[in-house]
């Protein structure tokens, strides 16, 4: 992969992961549309200053604890998400023993193919794709799902989604984690817990609290999920990128 | 050109250019990296709320009165400028009878070709490339500039500029007009005139201002060059973000 980003460069990193998206679009693992979607998540980055905040960190601890929690729970993955972070999303799904599904909004069954093998090259073993299960209700490609997958799930994990297929999986009585650098978007505000932070920071932060958190008894988890807020963490993003633009 | 955008779509405006873009990468017109500049830019478009603020009204006033008042302005054009804006750019162009100067960022001779051409068909006549003048101190390709241009210019209007170009323009004594959807941007804060607006707003707005202007005296309009102050401006524009997210 070639990364003309240079490593003096101020802003190296964004830069980066901006080679690399384009990158993943000249591969066929993510559709033009999502490099769009990847810069609408870097001004909302650079406003709550591209670092892991409180409001975030409160938001990554109770998402594992109702992951470890869960059921069925299943991480949902798009273009995006399978080239920004391969490796840890692998590594997450291992570690929770849960299935990644590639579900994609600009859908295409070629595409769907690439990231899969994509995924085994950075060793994945659990990967579903949507079949002719359905969202009731969702008109956009992202209604199909796994019948093994968020069919069943009663916890979705889908960093990066835009629209309204959060909305739709809550109404279906699942729990939603969403990560979302826009504290104001319908899935920010409809999701069951909402990371308000990078997924390249988000999933190397689960990855750690994973370790912590993996032996907790049942009567612990559940007390972080109780004592969590979701309108209080938007709140407290929402004014945190207030105070910045101040 | 295929556009996916659904009309009854609450977005469609956004949808409609953001297809219009990708279609100009596949037309080599737009770098893939110009996606993802157009993703910012979406965020802050949608944080001052989707419309042409007064903090951009004055400022466009402004730009033009300079604009009409200068001796030898001219117009810098990327990549994403020519495929959301060519006929207002030409438009424009033609009635300041100022030249268009193509100025990539992501350089490439072949891309500045197709962007003459798209130009060309969109009935420009006054179109400059970047040859071996340069801006002094500057290492990023936009350091080319054409020495029939941006050379000899004592005023540049860059439409969707990022980096590090508008302070060199300026520290070589020429006055910057800049469209810059980012107030807190180097560019919004170094330039003379940071019209805090969507570019396809803008130029439309700066073409009927034009009918308006166009026969003012001069006294007239460097009283309206004299009262602008850019940094109120950006302020105001910082101001309504921040009770946006109220």
């Amino acid at each position: 992969m070639k990364i003309h980003a240079s490593k003096s460069h101020p802003r190296y990193l964004s830069n980066y992961y901006r080679d690399l998206l384009v990158w993943g679009v000249h591969k066929g693992l993510t559709s033009p549309q999502g490099l769009i979607a990847q810069g609408r998540g870097e001004t909302f980055d650079y406003l709550i200053g591209e670092k892991t905040c409180l409001f975030a960190k409160k938001a990554t601890m109770a998402a594992l604890a109702v992951l470890i929690d869960a059921k069925h729970p299943v991480i949902s993955v798009n273009g995006n998400a399978a080239v920004l972070v391969p490796k840890d999303l692998v590594k997450l799904s291992q570690m929770l023993k849960i299935p990644l599904e590639i579900n994609l909004f600009h859908k295409s069954k070629q595409r769907e193919r690439k990231i899969a093998d994509y995924l085994r090259k950075n060793k994945a073993t659990n990967i579903l794709l949507a079949d002719n299960a359905g969202i009731p209700n969702l008109s956009s490609n992202r209604r199909f799902i796994s019948k093994h997958g968020q069919t069943i799930a009663d916890v979705v994990f889908v960093p990066l989604e835009d629209g309204d297929r959060t909305e739709h999986l809550i109404s279906m009585g699942k729990k939603v984690i969403a990560v979302d650098l826009n504290p104001l978007s319908r899935t920010a505000q409809k999701a069951t817990i909402t990371i308000v932070d990078n997924i390249v920071r988000t999933l190397p932060l689960m990855i750690k609290l994973y370790v912590r958190l993996k032996n907790t008894k049942k009567e612990k988890l559940e007390k972080i999920i109780r004592e969590y807020n979701n309108q209080t963490i938007l709140k407290e993003a929402i004014s945190h990128i207030n105070k910045y633009l101040k």
